[in-house]
């Protein structure tokens, strides 16, 4: 079965979700733009997330792991503008409180609210700001979109997405990185459904998700202390559990997999002054962690991520990345392909023609696929081009 | 004792070493600049080298490894313009061929002449050239400025230098990466000695002022299929042997380190694009190898290298390297110095003036300090900024 993304679906696509933004005046750049969303259930939902592994993470994910504890959540509120990270328990406490305005507001438990924030390391929440921002938040079941735009730091455009499977749906949006504030690229993405899901098997089928979509985009390389991926299921469409081994397991597995995948994608393609999204495929290799090692290596290469700017046929590239990294490798058995031309095979060149090649790299999106010629692992990932409007964001704006 | 490094020193620095170079037309950007180069010693040499880490290696390794199997040689040759890289068993050829050309032309065996090429990788070198160039060069003990221009890429500018210690001298020259043509990030130097040095020590030495010094640099993470560092002793200063527990031995190391880690210096300085040299130093880390993987990441981060440029004190990216590193780490006890600032410690900013580190930070050298609060482990490397430059250099021209 093949599960169809819809572009236009959001968070509020499934049954018995609502959610609002407003301006709260946080965002420092830009006048006017939604900065404080909130997303709510009609009844508490079963609950999973993934945190950033940067150790030293935000004050939001202490809050929010220590209200995951039972596996249940109801709503959640995302800030942008400050990431409330680096902050100390100053920062913590801030985090708690932002979630307690929230149950106050909506008559929930604080403990079933989850908190992000995303923006600038180091300073502290305008908690006066939250709270006018909390208070004035209009939920609507109509808003999902809202709350996708409200979420963005300088991503250029909202992520979102839906897939249906049977009579349930799952909606979600995520946010990548614009970093035109400094210190602004972290990973949000919020998943809903209204499919009965089982927690355990909700944690594992989002973990694994994760794994092959949004851990596998690479903008630059830096892992934000802040990047969540949470998601709810309320339940509401009705019908026995979901977890392993019933009817609709695989279908919501295959689901999220291909919304998470679609979410990753855009905010690959969305990243800091990109101008083409980078896909790259490794197989042959030794095994499926090999695989994504090397296409991790490969979308984070600045050299190759130049030359997909460029559109330069540069497969010299692709190979010193292939050399460098400690994945096995078949030395006469790597071969590379680049927008679906054969460059690299047999330890040399193939007479291709780089002209054509360089015509198939000024496209929207480069494909690069690499066979090492070991084994059967295999993974796929999606990146960026780097471009002098990349290093502009990054350097010209000052904190 | 303290080592001063002579600027102006060169290969041809210590007794009994001359080079020479000429335009064997091999560069195909710039007209006239030197491109075959030779460096020859009076009487057969001690040799030791270190190769680049890359395991699709290029030729020229596969030729030196070889040749130095008796760990002894009498000339180097280099050409710049073709790599010799992902070129098989037809490029492994062309390299014992370079090496027997100047075998004959300065009757010596071939075995003890080393190769070194360095330039756009899946190009066949153009024997032709190689040949003329070779046949035309002429060497000179006035010439060691020549052999480290011809050496060049698209650096900006030679890299060179000696030391000297009791009767001896160490003399030197490297070239780092510009991109200008597509492909060309190798790493080569070349050192000399008139000290009459064993070649066990040789080689342990070289190995550990190369750990210290150029494994240490990074312009863009990218590890070239050709770097190679290479150091000739030929003894005509006289005296006995050094080796372990000799006299000369810690002078002839601290040299040979003083010397390497200005050489190294010298390549972050002149990185593709590069306005400002990164100087970053780890402590308090739990080993000298993690405070060496810090400093790598560090030097790596697109966006630590983008606030360089930007004259940023964006503590926040450094911080974020920190937490996603897997280097250890006491929380409370990471702090972080920007120019000699003090700008993050016990978990939170400090109240540093971003103006005055702003400003300190516009100087040509930005220095990074991070102490880790764990152990006793440390270490030192070299970076430079990411610049709108280094994006065109390596996207815009064509392969």
């Amino acid at each position: 079965m093949t599960i169809e993304v819809e572009l236009t679906g959001t968070v509020t696509s499934p049954i018995g979700f609502s959610a609002g933004a407003v301006y709260a005046g946080i965002k420092t750049y830009g006048e006017g733009k939604l900065d404080v969303a909130l997303l709510a259930a009609e009844c508490v939902c079963t609950a999973a997330a993934t945190f950033t592994r940067n150790r030293l993470h935000s004050a939001p994910i202490h809050v929010d792991r220590a209200h995951l504890t039972d596996g249940q959540a109801q709503a959640v509120v995302v800030n942008a503008g400050v990431a409330n990270s680096s902050t100390g328990a100053r920062g913590i406490a801030d985090g708690y409180r932002m979630a307690s305005l929230v149950g106050e507001k909506l008559n929930l438990r604080a403990t079933d609210v989850l908190v992000c924030s995303t923006g600038v390391i180091g300073q502290f929440l305008p908690m006066e700001k939250i709270e006018a921002g909390v208070g004035a938040v209009q939920l609507s079941s109509a808003s999902g979109m809202d709350f996708a735009q409200a979420i963005m730091t300088t991503d250029t455009r909202p992520k979102h997405g839906s897939v249906r499977f049977g009579p349930y749906t799952i909606g979600g949006c995520c946010k990548g990185s614009g970093m035109i504030h400094p210190n602004m690229a972290t990973m949000l993405a919020f998943l809903t459904t209204d499919a009965p899901v089982e927690q355990s098997f909700l944690q594992r089928t989002l973990s694994a998700a994760v794994e092959r979509s949004f851990n596998m985009v690479s903008v630059d390389g830096d892992t934000s202390p802040s990047d969540t991926a949470i998601v709810l299921a309320n339940g509401l469409a009705g019908g026995e559990p979901i977890h392993e081994g019933t009817r609709w397991a695989s279908a919501f597995a295959e689901g999220l997999d291909a919304l998470c995948v679609h979410l990753a994608r855009e905010i690959a393609r969305d990243g800091e002054g990109a101008t083409k999204l980078m896909d790259v495929s490794v197989r042959g290799a030794a095994s499926d962690a090999e695989a994504r090692q090397l296409v991790r290596e490969l979308t984070t290469s600045y050299l190759l991520k130049s030359a997909v700017y460029g559109a330069d046929p540069n497969w010299g590239r692709i190979v010193a990345v292939v050399g460098r990294s400690t994945v096995a490798v078949s030395e006469p058995g790597v071969s590379v392909t680049l927008c679906g031309h054969r460059v690299f095979e047999n330890e040399g060149p193939t007479s291709f023609d780089p002209v054509a090649v360089a015509t198939a790299m000024r496209g929207d999106a480069v494909s690069i696929e690499v066979d090492l010629g070991v084994g059967s692992g295999a993974a796929s990932g999606w990146g960026c081009d780097l471009t002098e409007n990349y290093v502009k964001i990054n350097a010209d704006y000052h904190t």
